[in-house]
């Protein structure tokens, strides 16, 4: 049996692996890392984890004691992190939530954990760094078309964030008297996701890409991202389509669709669902995923399963929520 | 293994129970029946529902192959279901979900299913009446005091739902333009679950309780019921939480706390939460439950789990959305 | 023509006052006070006044040019901005949005701004305390009653609120990702506004009244309060009904109504909606405001205009938003 | 002082007409005309309608009694709209809210009734078709770049829209439960509106422009539609602003800004606020409206304003909601 430690445990992502890890039918025990909640009892935090019996946050622990640790500090904080916890991926294997490894110009040793597309990598991995939620939507949308040498022509991409995207500290446009029946766009052409999309469908294309114009969006929603990606292509939708079925085959998560897709199809599981159009030249592709679950923490267990050589969805036949 | 069939699986409650019972460990096989959608996909509506492989809703079934029925059809239609096929209390279980069978005066052999309070009557039921979703929070609020003849007072009860609690078929007060940012009362003091609840209360009580003062309000949410009862009472706070803890002690699914509650503690769970306090000579018990789980759907797997001898919450460990 | 300043322009109710002020018929000139936000446009914080042609906050003026003064500071701090601002009650006309002075043990020569219930006080008033939210819908409720002597029963109290509540600064319960969908209890039978309801209704009772039960309730919406109120009365509905709307007769924002209410009935306007029944022995009243305006900056220029002899309603004939 | 009728009043943009219409400074009269409701109170259908003393819709009308005729009905009953109640435009003036009349090979007579773009034909407009919300915002974005010739490459559309776009009878789409915190792609690409915004934008352009990919979006919001726009362009930013600043120049309702939108600035008025930016050789502008008021019956009011004389924002400086 496994024994895990979610360092950072008392933030979204941090309860979200709580949420799924607590049930995991192949992990024994786990500890969850906060510093500023030490000995606070769990369900004081995320308040919805009733079954945990009084279990409480730690603020340190062994990492000889632990198989896998989880990383879900802030943007820039994971290197921090390891030194204190005194982790090497040498040791312990590691998954790390924040973007700080997932560039190849400084990934230390991390494999990028877009679980469908570097399963190889990711089963022989010591350390992994988990997509951005945004990133793993648009990688999964264009995977296929990038092993097909598709993606020179310009990509347009619209992408909207629930407001758990944001993180667990309010600020204004996540005030529910701002964000609620509102919708605006925020960084456009410019989000940090950029770069690690960039990287991934440029491996897959063995060479350069067409240039992203990525508009996000905040929505009103709390989870899950919906993205809609059009580019010029030549092949027509049946062909298309049978590719993506093929490239996706076998994959537990991500379900290619002929229907129209819907964000909470997926909302509260490991799922992607995607549907592909065609209009005149130009390819569409529409992609839901829950952020937090295959946007984040979903995935971290999924990429752990991966690594420990565990059934792909071991603890993650998560009920859909669906209303 | 188990077998079950679900009559009405179209509906909310019908696609909540699918949801539920495809990853029951104690269930090998499922007939999802619905007259209307025989041969269609399952997934073509309840959307979520991606991974059952093309599996579609038939409109009949045979009885003997099944050892647990669920009956979702809307209320007033259970004798005629039972009827079109073929079921017999005294040959296949049956678990009701309609209000049909929930009043003494028309109980037809079937036992009131509110799981933790007529634990032993299910265990050994041959059919089930499962509680309306109001009555259910109501009832857990009341049981502890109903059993210590406590309920002579007036009861003060408001109680507010959301959406789902309308049922499926669009209607002026769901329609997202009406209902998103509202709030209003209705059917005061005249709610069709004010029968069944006074009937469990006067039996635990053994005698005639307090009137009843039961506001119920929609709110513009999708999923749970919060309800907020007080009544006069001399006992102390201290007493009565004990009390209530020692009620629901070994219950997994219903927790008395000391905090404060909202709804979203217990969203996509089977969970009940709810919190006491004392005010002057009035005592004040917040209750919130999921209404298509412990409301509904999730009430009656464990329901079907105490029939047959299982763990209770087995097919219950449900992740919270809690966002 | 009038001139009005805004202390505290930048909140939220400082913000509804421009929005209504601007447009109003009797005013020439405003002066939007903040300290925090002077030299700023008005529209980089309240970014959807866009007529202003960018007007800015000032930080300070001159008392000698305005014929009223709003206070829109927090509660407590209305002492201090009065000195900070040199404003004397006989020397500028006050109307201050804080509870400070609402209380008459300190109310320092401000009149409690119920419109309805004390206008020919309000328009002879030099300073009026404007009621809180909650405290308007109920009083209103309530005031017929008292004025019939007939509160002495408990008198029970259901009050839902939105975000807009809770104000402008993010906090954890205004927080999209938590209030979404989600609903709870807080302060129950302590709300601070018990005391200016109280008072209200003795004073119009001439004598004292029941207790009060009041639970007040956060919604998943942005602007109102719905109130449900009952208690035991012996008259019939028909004379209750009757005397309400005479009691209100004239009265241009209450509406006495025989159907159901709902909250979008009123949002964004001044008016208040209200629905009686009776159920046996009790009364049952339903009301609903919203909270920034009858709650608190309608109410504060329908004040405004009683004190300068302006029509009641000017500047509050304001375009329902009703979706 | 003018008359009008309203036919279709019972629907969502007849009701938007009413609430803009009986405030209207040179109105003295309406005829609300429905004929399923003729008798009814206004107020029994439209309930926030609270000030009308009993108004009831009829169910017709003498065309010679009045100004102005607003047509509401569903597309493609405007003709018999007309013939039924016997209007000509010669004898009326006419503001069709459907799109029968939007297209120029069926316009019969009615001026496409975009109104900063068509000002000096409406004004002396016999009939106007009023165009469509989606189009509204698109064209508003697009016609500086009309003029300017610059629309020949490709233009990426991105729009999203709230529930009240999809009419007043509750359907799947619009069922409370499905839309909360849901978000979906429709009709990509095959958008009805393209055809009017075509025509717009090829009439200001003298000759053909680009293909547009239009992208239409179901969001979780009541009120509005966001439109994110790009497209290939050399000029740079600062041209391209101070154009659109020209372009609108003395146009009361159209903002172009620095700063970003979002569609809370523009809910509950008839105004569009509008945000340029450049990036590389792309333009990006986003642009908000109330698919109610400027994507419907507020745009309705402007032109009736426009065709007789009046101010162009007479009855429309709505106060905005904002939360």
């Amino acid at each position: 049996m496994t024994k895990v430690a979610i360092i950072g445990a008392a933030g979204y992502t941090g309860g979200e692996l709580i949420r799924v890890i607590k049930d995991h039918p192949n992990i024994s025990e786990f500890f969850a890392i906060s510093e500023s909640n030490g000995g606070k009892r769990i369900s004081s935090v995320h308040e919805d984890v009733l079954d945990l019996d009084g279990k409480v946050f730690d603020d340190k622990f062994n990492p000889k004691n632990v198989d896998v640790v989880f990383l879900c500090g802030g943007h820039g904080d994971s290197n921090n992190l390891m030194k204190k916890h005194g982790l090497n991926i040498n040791e312990v294997r590691i998954i790390d939530l924040s973007q700080d490894f997932r560039h190849k110009e400084n990934s230390n040793g991390f494999i990028y954990g877009l679980s469908e597309v570097f399963r190889s990598e990711i089963i022989t991995a010591k350390a992994v760094a988990n997509p951005g939620c945004f990133a793993t939507a648009i990688q999964l949308s264009l995977a296929p078309l990038a092993k097909l040498k598709k993606l020179n022509p310009d990509i347009h991409i619209t992408a909207i964030t629930g407001s758990t995207g944001a993180g667990q500290k309010p600020q204004a446009t996540t005030h529910y008297s701002w964000r609620s029946n509102n919708i605006s766009v925020y960084k456009p052409f410019e989000h940090q996701h950029l770069k690690e999309i960039n990287e991934t469908l440029s491996t897959l294309s063995n060479g350069d890409i067409g240039k992203m114009l990525f508009v996000p969006v905040r929505g009103p929603f709390t989870r899950g991202i919906i993205s809609s990606i059009h580019l010029k292509i030549e092949d027509g939708l049946d062909f298309i389509n049978s590719y993506y079925k093929e490239f996706y085959k076998g994959c537990k998560f991500v379900h290619v669709t002929d229907s129209e897709v819907h964000l909470k199809q997926v909302i509260n599981t490991n799922n992607a669902v995607m549907s592909i159009r065609k209009h005149d030249e130009y390819v569409h592709i529409t992609c839901c995923i829950d952020n937090l679950l295959k946007g984040a923490s979903g995935q971290a267990v999924q990429n752990m399963n991966l690594m420990l050589g565990l059934e792909e969805n071991a603890g993650l036949n998560l009920k859909s929520v669906y209303f």
